[in-house]
């Protein structure tokens, strides 16, 4: 149904051939899955759904309105033509929302240091990346919660670096060990971007900061003209709280990022029951509106601006009013959410992939992979939050990242889809098989079919960790276990040198500059 | 998107009220899932695919055919309008698929021993249900694999049959302690049916033993008349061989079946790869001409005899040669078979579910959210194998079949989908709550709503055993583990008295009529 798979090899003569190719590395244009598949399979909304969402998203801006903008949002906003109300807030005439969607940016990437893993943006493209602000750790081995640290957020930026279907990393743990929030939020650069070249993503806390951040990230690009040219790390703007109120000083932060060249993810967090509607299309509806405002406030400031569309309705648990990301109302919420960014053309993320389990047991796989892959199945362009998260967001696990791996793997195999050619469709392969070449009998099987070999690595995916062994196989190999299987390979990660290091003169210049709390 | 959402509560007045409503079990009606909602938000294949799909598989019929068909079935086929070639195999004229499709038996139910747990098959209408012929029982306690025993069987009927999420249960594990088949096949329906009044699904070894099998159904029905109005349990008929050959054997236990009354399930499981085409579409391709062999074969003898269409094509790790059913690939097939199903409108059903994880581990939950989530939002009618079943089909774990029930329940949330109305888009409450009743301010959220309470119950899914605890609640439980609440949860459900136990006077009937290894 898609043309996203990979050209169909050449036949090659006889079995050493094949045996050659078999074991030779596959080049990246060959492997069956990578960053940027196309999803759109997944439609949980019709087409009349998605109108009618709109025409309320409309009507809330329109009637309801946001409060709170800080003063400078005020003067930006009306000078655009919103409505400053007696009672405090900004309404949107629906021709501004309009205007301001006809000149948000439709289609952007999100660069990466090193240039090989920049994120296009846009259209029903899958990419799939860490995110959150975790205060814990979870050590898998004690089976305990304990405070994260800087320390913890370098490694677990080091290993997604490592991991193939980690497409970014956005910042997933707080640095617990650092006081200040000013060198707290330095250092998060620090530790993220030495760490990883893929796009980084943080969340600055106060506006007063961005200066600082912004020289930070001008020295490791090596200029402003560089980072303004490539800026790989964007910033997650909770600039509203849900329902229907600016964040004011997250507003301010904003501003700044966006004079500073930085590319901003709108968040809109409301959870259904609490600061959202309760039903699923209400929650939805409440997180569309607000990002509209936020496109409009971005576009108003700087046209064309790259804002990535942040609907993130979280779930609740209303038994007991705790926040629940693992559930299927989740999935449904975010895979829903991807179909208003493609109705309106704008790259958007949400989240997906975040479990309610404390450790990385059944209940976090069942729940990691129902968000994971109904959100890329539906064409979500951002997956946050899709690996290692756990306990409803407050804790984060080095293992269930590099579990994590494997299981997004899968869930990119089903994005990708089923093809459906003269060549998969395989008519003459079966007829052959069947009846022979020349119709007097065939083998009877597709085992040793050129077409079997072939396509062998470039349809199918093959995990790294999850075991496909025999019951006689396994016990041979006395039972590997899959979680220390992933802390095995996190100390032989950690044990090598950080390929994203920044070099010592550099690195040198930082330390110099900025307190820098990570060990050399 | 669709109608299937309980109807809107009545609004109650005050907190006492709302308290009371809280605590109170839901009609069945109310609850946010059931057996039978309605998929299809999930279509892997596009409409062009799918009559492609179709085409190509009227062509195998017409030109390939299948091979090995009993006297009896060729007598039949030929009969019908099947061609018998110099080469021994049946061909299929294009008129003669299509005119059985015609009088095929287009929806129909299968029943339940207590009229409780029908299936009503048909649409996208989606039910999940065990399958199988495992070997092992899966000993989570000490990680061991053992010879399944006919004890082990019933002990799965007894705990499918009090799980919500489980449909129907289809024999999961063969009982390898009883050696004679005979005894075996007669020992699984009555294991089977004193555990459980869902609908039974079992799989008869030989065409001989289906008389003995009918007689003890009659008994337990209460009379031959009984039976046939209301047959509560099923087989399944692996009649062909891929590649497109009849399994002669099982072709004549299905025709045995058939006069007998009992619904049957045309079960194709080629093994991409290895017995059908490498690629998706071709492993699809071949199931379904395969099937609509088995659809001619059916209606030829007893036109309009309900037949399910079981396109079951499964995954194959290439690397190894071993089979792999948890993988994205086994989503996918089983996913694009469901519209299959959808085209020609015959109750359908396929593998989901199955892990080849060796324990109720984090990997054997995401295989088996995986295709259980992908499968049902395809809205395929029969799951099979969606839950307890690990190692590629060689173990059944009844503690992974009791978390299966919370995953189900998951997966089924996702398949009722998002409902958009005026009532769910909630814009008049998002009003109310932003700006109060007279607009001078609203509360600033949404927890009490009354919207929010009367829904709460009936919007959301809310798991058993899945954890929602917050770190510390998590500590201060003592951490709970969730193989661990499974096992009790297992053991006091085997505790008690099997509700489907026969009652005393047919027990013993059955028991001086047939060789019963169960102890009483």
């Amino acid at each position: 149904m898609n043309d996203q798979t990979p050209s169909p090899s050449r036949r090659s003569g006889g079995r050493v051939a094949r045996r050659a190719q078999r074991a030779a590395p596959l080049a990246a244009d060959k492997r069956a899955i990578g960053p940027g598949l196309s999803g759109g399979t997944f439609k949980p909304l019709s087409d009349a759904d998605i109108a009618r969402i709109h025409e309320a998203a409309l009507t809330a801006l329109e009637t309801i309105g946001l409060a709170d903008a800080p003063e400078t949002g005020v003067a930006l906003l009306t000078g655009a033509g919103a409505i400053l109300g007696d009672d405090g807030r900004l309404r949107f005439p629906r021709a501004l929302v309009e205007d301001m969607l006809a000149v948000a940016n439709k289609g952007f990437s999100l660069a990466s240091r090193d240039g090989l893993h920049d994120l296009e943006l846009g259209g029903t493209r899958v990419h799939y990346g860490t995110a959150g602000a975790a205060v814990h750790l979870v050590d898998v081995a004690g089976r305990e919660y304990r405070d994260s640290t800087v320390q913890d957020l370098h490694d677990a930026a080091r290993i997604a670096d490592r991991l193939d279907n980690i497409h970014f990393l956005q910042r997933p743990m707080v640095c617990r060990d650092i006081a200040d929030n000013y060198e707290m939020d330095l250092n998060t650069v620090y530790a993220c971007c030495a760490g990883t070249t893929k796009h980084v993503g943080v969340s600055f806390t106060d506006p007063d900061y961005v200066a600082g951040a912004l020289e930070m990230l001008h020295m490791i690009a090596g200029s402003e003209e560089a980072w303004r040219a490539r800026p790989f790390l964007s910033n997650s703007n909770c600039f509203v709280v849900p329902p229907m109120k600016f964040a004011t000083e997250a507003c301010r932060v904003m501003e700044e990022c966006i004079k500073g060249g930085m590319p901003v993810l709108l968040l809109s967090a409301g959870m259904a029951g609490a600061t959202a509607p309760q039903p699923l299309a209400g929650a939805i509806l409440q997180a569309v509106a607000e990002c509209l405002a936020g496109i409009v406030y971005v576009n108003a400031m700087a046209p064309g601006h790259p804002a990535v569309f942040g609907t993130w309705p979280f779930g609740l648990d209303l038994r007991t009013g705790a926040m629940s990301v693992g559930s299927g109302e989740q999935a449904l919420l975010s895979a829903g959410c991807a179909q208003m960014h493609q109705f309106y053309g704008i790259p958007g993320g949400a989240a997906g992939g975040a479990s309610d389990a404390k450790l990385p047991d059944m209940q976090a796989g069942w729940e990691q992979m129902c968000s994971n892959v109904m959100t890329g199945l539906s064409g979500l362009n951002m997956v946050y939050e899709a690996a290692g998260m756990h306990a409803s967001l407050l804790g984060f696990c080095h293992e269930s990242l590099i579990l994590g791996d494997d299981l997004i793997g899968q869930a990119l195999r089903c994005v990708r889809g089923i093809e459906v050619s003269d060549e998969t469709l395989a008519l003459d392969v079966m007829r052959e098989t069947c009846l022979g070449a020349d119709g007097t009998g065939g083998v009877g099987h597709y085992l040793g079919a050129d077409q079997t070999l072939s396509r062998m690595e470039s349809d199918y995916v093959y995990p790294a960790f999850g075991c496909r062994m025999s019951p006689k196989e396994w016990v041979e190999k006395e039972k590997p276990d899959l979680i220390a299987q992933a802390t095995a390979r996190k100390e032989a990660i950690l044990a090598e040198p950080s390929p994203a290091a920044f070099n010592p003169e550099l690195d040198q210049a930082l330390r110099a500059r900025f307190n820098i709390h990570l060990s050399v």
